[in-house]
C-alpha cells in the first residue's frame, strides 16, 4: 500500500499555467488506470483535443472553470462536479476564474507516456 | 460528453453507515475504470478484505479516517491523501472522527458487479 498526499508528487508545468502531477502511476505499480492531477491557473486552458481514450474527471477546486465540449458549448463545472469524455470527443478546460482551478483526470495505462 | 455533480448520483447504502454512489461506470459508458465516492458515518467502516483487483483512493473529506494495511498498521489520512492498494492486498478504512468522511475509491471496470 502506498500513501502520499498529492502536494508531496512533483508537479510538472505541461504548458503556460497548466501543472500536471501524477498522483498514482507506472511509479506506484498502478496496473490499470493513472490518477493525475491538474492545476489551472487564471486564464489557462487545457489544449483542445481528442483522443482514443476517455477521461474521467473529478473537480477539487474551481470557481470559473469551463468544459468546452465537442459542440463547442462551455459547460461549467465547480467542485464535486464529475465528467466523463469518451474516447474520440474533442475537449478542453480552461479556467475563467480568478484563482488556481484543480481538478482530477484518469486515464487508462499505457494511453500517454505519462 | 456527461457532467453530473456526485452528490445527484443516488446513493446505495452498503452496510450501516457507508454509503456508494457509483459517479462514473457502466451506465455513463465507462470501458475501463469505475469512479466510486464512499461516505462513512462516524465509527463506520468498509469491510477488512482484499481482491485480485486495486484500489484508487482519494480522499475528499477527512478529519478522523484511518486505512489499515496488510500488517494491521493503521494510518491516518486526510483530505488530498492518495492511497494505492494493490491486487492481493488487505485493506480497510474506518472513520474514527466525528463527521462523516468522503473519499473516491477506483477500480477496474468489471471488477465488481457494481
Amino acid at each position: 500500500m502506498i500513501v502520499h498526499h498529492y502536494k508531496d508528487v512533483e508537479a510538472i508545468e505541461m504548458m503556460k499555467g497548466v501543472k500536471k502531477r501524477v498522483v498514482i502511476g507506472e511509479r506506484e505499480g498502478a496496473p490499470n488506470f493513472i490518477m493525475r492531477i491538474f492545476d489551472l491557473e487564471p486564464g489557462a486552458s487545457t489544449p483542445l483535443h481528442d483522443h482514443s481514450w476517455e477521461h474521467e474527471i473529478f473537480i477539487l477546486e474551481s470557481e470559473g472553470l469551463v468544459v468546452r465540449n465537442s459542440m463547442g458549448d462551455e459547460i461549467s463545472v465547480g467542485e464535486g462536479d464529475a465528467i466523463f469524455v469518451p474516447s474520440g470527443e474533442e475537449h478542453c478546460l480552461t479556467n475563467k476564474g480568478e484563482n488556481v482551478a484543480r481538478f482530477m483526470c484518469l486515464i487508462p495505462a499505457g494511453a500517454e507516456q505519462a
